[in-house]
């Protein structure tokens, strides 16, 4: 693959050079690996300064109409954005959340958004790595917003916080049972909940909702971010609440710049992420010279069936790379 | 060191050959990281199936009495109990939480009680590390209680989460603000809640905190563990509610014992055990190999003051090992 032509592509902003790239980001082999490494330093210091917006909520909340209503909310104000999914559990189903291209048909045809479901396979933690990536090039492709997308059932909004500036949490009408789904802890990450479906019959309840998680949340201090979580009403399907979503985002990317905030949460996830490479890539080193993949396999399923325990299972790990 | 004569001597409960083995596992030598891992690995399937309790509060909750007087609750009962504390700021202070003995004065001369303070320095990530290890040999030296303690003010909580089975957090009467310096998210994460110093003048305050706690938890839907989180009132200063938390802490481990959550959660946190070991273990070994520490370090400040960015510093560390 011409690197330098993939470059100059994405510079310009063109949507196939970052396609490609995005590719060569989700390859596993180790030559892709390095090229792909050598790609995002040469585009670096190319990025634009983007939001970068987490979004979860569990299945039947809306999500999909929510963001393509925000996303042409976005692009309506002259701004470019992309919209990346992590899917957890794209490995197992035929696709993953964003495969079905027609999910977010009219976002998906504007000239101004990019759509890229997440790399299927792998760990929560690689595919969170390799979507950090894809954001980076698409900061290099000139994105104003980047949008993180995943399903809110399980580890993967941690894995979401760790990537992005704000984390926005769809909810539901109605009061506690109703909340069910959402991962106990989640919602105490989030800066802005916005309370989706809160139009007819609903409106009543999505209100209650509202001063409900709002007394939750006063429960507990104001983040160091200096920022105070928001509780918005918002109806997708008709399009109302979606600017207000969108200021309170904007309001956030605000308050955290001029507190500093922004600042040292990017420079702790840029560490993070290179510990997590270094290890990571060392520990690929290793195992690629030793061609013994198969013996980690092996002890991993010595600690499952319960005949080795996690010391012998390091043990003799070492014994075998000495 | 001779590992036989400790192995017997933990084996038999004794508390000289506990302490010398848990400095062997504090220290940062490779010939004693070996050592100690040979030690646990002989000791594993001498383990006691104790229950592994953490505790949390923010400074000023009353967490040392509570865990004095839980303790000597648990000693009454004819149980042994082991506190061992984790904590983040014993590398910059002088000495650790439990670094003074006079502090749970009673319980520290208690014949059936071990009281040890977490290693200090090193990162969070490896004192937790070290923590569990110390837990595992506790048990091997026929501990029925596995007490570990940490400061309610930072990440600490998520590390003790990885290495114990229920979660306990000390809470102060009062409503939205008293509860402050207590992390976001934390409170959903418990299993139980306990408000202390509910006497005297605080009582009322303290019926209306458990209250509002429980009513927050209800926004919440059951953990996957099948245990619905208490709240629980207590006085550690008199001695009242200590039974009844103990009480609810037995609960849940029966509940999650009978749901089957318990082996499933120590297999995971096995499994993450041995995957961090060997990471570490093996960047260790690559490191040691290459006498190059200083390299990362190079690389580490080079991140800090921004003339790396996260990919140009791991592509350096590749090509320092190929």
């Amino acid at each position: 693959m011409d690197l330098s032509a993939l470059i100059s592509g994405i510079k310009l902003g063109d949507r196939l050079a970052l396609a490609k790239a995005i590719t060569l980001i989700e390859s596993s082999k180790q030559k892709d690996r390095m090229a792909a490494m050598q790609l995002i330093t040469e585009l670096y210091d190319h990025r634009k300064n983007a939001i970068r917006l987490g979004i979860t909520g569990i299945p039947g909340v809306g999500k999909s109409t929510f963001i393509e209503k925000l996303g042409k909310h976005i692009t309506s104000l002259g701004l470019r954005v992309a919209v990346l999914a992590v899917d957890p559990s794209s490995s197992r189903s035929s696709g993953s959340i964003l495969g079905d291209k027609t999910r977010m048909e009219e976002l998906s045809r504007d000239p101004h958004a990019f759509i890229r479901p997440s790399p299927s396979g792998g760990t929560l933690g690689g595919i969170a790595a390799r979507t950090r990536e894809t954001m980076l090039l698409c900061e290099a492709a000139g994105f104003d917003v980047i949008i993180i997308e995943t399903v809110g059932v399980g580890q993967s909004e941690t894995e979401i916080i760790n990537i992005t500036d704000c984390f926005l949490m769809l909810a539901m009408p109605g009061t506690g049972d109703e909340l069910q789904g959402i991962k106990r802890g989640i919602m105490e990450s989030a800066d802005v909940i916005v309370i989706n479906k809160a139009d007819g019959d609903l409106l009543d309840q999505a209100r209650k909702a509202k001063k409900q998680i709002e007394m939750a949340l006063h429960l507990f201090p104001s983040a160091e971010s200096g920022w105070q979580p928001k509780v918005l009403l918002a109806s997708a399907l008709h399009n109302e609440g979606i600017s207000e979503c969108w200021k309170a985002v904007n309001a956030r990317q605000k308050t955290i710049e001029e507190s500093g905030w922004l600042q040292s949460l990017r420079k702790q996830q840029q560490e993070r992420a290179f510990q997590k490479m270094a290890e990571r890539s060392i520990y690929e080193y290793v195992f690629r010279n030793l061609n013994s993949q198969n013996v980690v396999d092996k002890l991993e399923e010595g600690l499952k069936q319960g005949w080795l325990n996690e010391f012998e299972a390091t043990l003799q790990l070492l014994r075998e790379i000495n």
